[in-house]
């Protein structure tokens, strides 16, 4: 085990109407004047950002509304949010919404202070030092992004996908009500749960020994979450499971499946190059299918660990070679993505085989020409082979 | 799953070495004048009283002393640990060792600020408003109390043990070295993790529905501490299995376990009688004899859960009743104990069957003539019963 920090700072409120509780808890975190950073109009559709504004107003808070914010966020609209929040001195962001509305929130809580460009930071140019504090409602439970320090943003000059960490950037408080998440649409909910998902694979893929505590504890998350999906897929309306998966997607992404071990994170690398190529595919769709087809590269290369997750995940007797094993296991997980009716190939995503040059360039123009993973080092033919795998 | 909110803002510092981070995390958090306490001369044998102090010259912060916290730690050094901080213009507490000298720490903490007496707290009759920061240096993992907002004291007069819960006791930070408990004694390691497996059985029974995920966390979390725990008793100098153990208890008790659930704490409240009337006798033997006392009532009255847990931890086949399949993974779980060496039963530990009587008065004394436990109402007849069984 390595040695290792664990901070997670964030106070989450959560259940039935906590909403209701975000003016108090911005009153708490010394908010006096909030930027509401949100997607397109289903909040507004759902009653749930008049219900928020309801509770600032109660609180005798001030804020501003600042709408439109797509999946995949791109930077033009965290400029504008910089701008804004400078021009009428706010000191708090809120973003109500998923991932897209967090990660963007989090990039204008670090740009406004920041005299630069705020990609300086996601390039590694600069070092965050200071930020506003932001705090979040949840609506879309997956990206983790109401637990973690993390933002990713798409740069829309060439279309990159990049990714920044900072302790400034947790949220002080994330306001999670799982009944907020029932009316998701069931590929939007299926895509979240292949993505909390990842989260916990690509710190439980990890060459750290003697890491059994949060080994198990991944494990059994991985489990929870597999068999509440199956209940949401059965009824969407069922505020137990919703609760269940949306807690998960929090710890899944908090720090603390990371804890005394390198991560990976190569699988999520991977992927953002193909939903950078082609912003309509969601994360969760490009995960489903670059997991398992870096898992069937590792079974026949590197088994030990994808034979560890068949076994205690999916219960695959210990009988024949780890790479057998380890394929058993990743066919029990291509057959849990069918049920959340995943995309099987990129093939089915739209990609021909050309694409894969692009991909495999990009990949390696982002990350280096030749990157130690923590499980594999991935070399331009390394990569070639599993997105083949994926085609 | 009940509404929650889950709020563990301590900064863990875990590993090699780290306890020469102290001063300057003492610096980060605002100390400028800090209380050491500690229990007997270990601290100091071990050299590990002088790194932390060298770690606190270093980064500029002066300290004070505060040795000869007993085991069951008592009030009357609360009392002089309060008179100490206020004469000499403390403003953090420091406690270097284990649950002992951090619950002590605690109800300092809490005590100075107050101008009646701390056990109000404690006793109910006041609600804690203001504290001291307290940070800690553990050496003893087990009690949880590094990563929890909890402390235990021991009232002298009369012998009773009393809780107190704030979130204003929860610690700014906890430096965690691994290698620190290398050295405990066989005993005390093993008291340590019945103590940490006792704290998840708490959260564990409950009767609320619906909590598969943090059902799954805590099993993971279990086997984990037990496969770790034989490689310990095997080769006591297991760095790697001695950090394991360490992690499991804090997140065992930091609050992860219970979220959205009723926790249960009826064992530990029948096993504070057990070490509140003979104060040589370890929290953690009590436990490893009251618990599966407990769990054995429970297999008979109550079933389901103790059967969850004797399949998903202990492999026990379903097959047969519940109460059967119960009663498997019970005596697996004696089996455990047996290898980390603990009593068997309150007959062992001195006790005869005329000191049930003054054991049930106490308990129902302390909590209330029917106490409507989560999991099992407590009623003296059933006090007694699981207190006979432990006999």
């Amino acid at each position: 085990m390595n040695n290792f920090t664990f901070f997670s700072p964030t106070k989450f409120v959560f259940g039935k109407g906590v909403e209701n509780k975000t003016g108090d808890l911005c009153k708490q975190f010394g908010a006096n004047k909030v930027l509401i950073v949100y997607g397109g109009g289903s909040v507004v559709r759902s009653g749930l950002l008049a219900r928020v504004e309801e509770s600032l107003k109660t609180a005798n808070i001030e804020y501003v509304e600042f709408g439109g914010i797509q999946p995949n966020p791109i930077d033009t609209k965290v400029y504008e949010g910089i701008e804004l929040v400078r021009k009428e001195n706010i000191d708090f962001i809120l973003p109500v919404g998923g991932g897209s509305a967090i990660d963007t929130a989090k990039a204008i809580a670090v740009g406004v202070p920041y005299e630069g460009d705020f990609w300086d930071f996601y390039l590694g140019k600069a070092k965050v030092k200071a930020a506003l504090p932001v705090a979040t409602v949840l609506t879309i439970p997956a990206a983790g992004s109401e637990g973690s320090g993390d933002s990713v943003i798409t740069k829309v000059d060439g279309m990159n996908k990049l990714g920044l960490g900072s302790e400034l950037m947790r949220p002080k408080f994330s306001i999670m009500n799982p009944e907020l998440t029932m009316t998701l649409p069931a590929n939007q909910t299926a895509y979240g749960i292949v993505d909390m998902m990842a989260h916990i694979f690509e710190r439980y893929f990890t060459n750290t020994k003697n890491v059994e505590v949060t080994d198990r504890v991944a494990e059994g998350l991985l489990i929870a979450i597999m068999n509440e999906a199956k209940k949401v897929v059965a009824n969407p309306q069922d505020y137990e499971a919703r609760a269940n998966i949306m807690w998960s997607g929090t710890i899944a992404h908090n720090g603390l499946c990371g804890v005394g071990r390198a991560e990976d994170w190569m699988t999520h690398c991977m992927e953002h190059e193909v939903s950078g190529l082609n912003d309509k595919i969601a994360h969760g769709a490009g995960l489903a299918v670059i997991f398992p087809a870096w898992m069937t590269f590792m079974a026949k290369n590197h088994p030990y660990k994808v034979a560890q997750m068949a076994e205690r995940i999916f219960n695959v007797e210990h009988v024949g070679s780890d790479e057998e094993i380890a394929l058993k296991g990743i066919a029990k997980l291509r057959e849990f993505f069918a049920i959340l009716n995943m995309p099987k190939s990129l093939s089915e995503l739209g990609f021909v085989k050309s694409d894969i040059d692009t991909l495999v360039r990009k990949f390696h123009q982002n990350n280096g020409e030749k990157i130690e993973g923590v499980y594999y080092t991935m070399t331009p033919e390394v990569t070639r082979a599993i997105y083949e795998i994926a085609l």
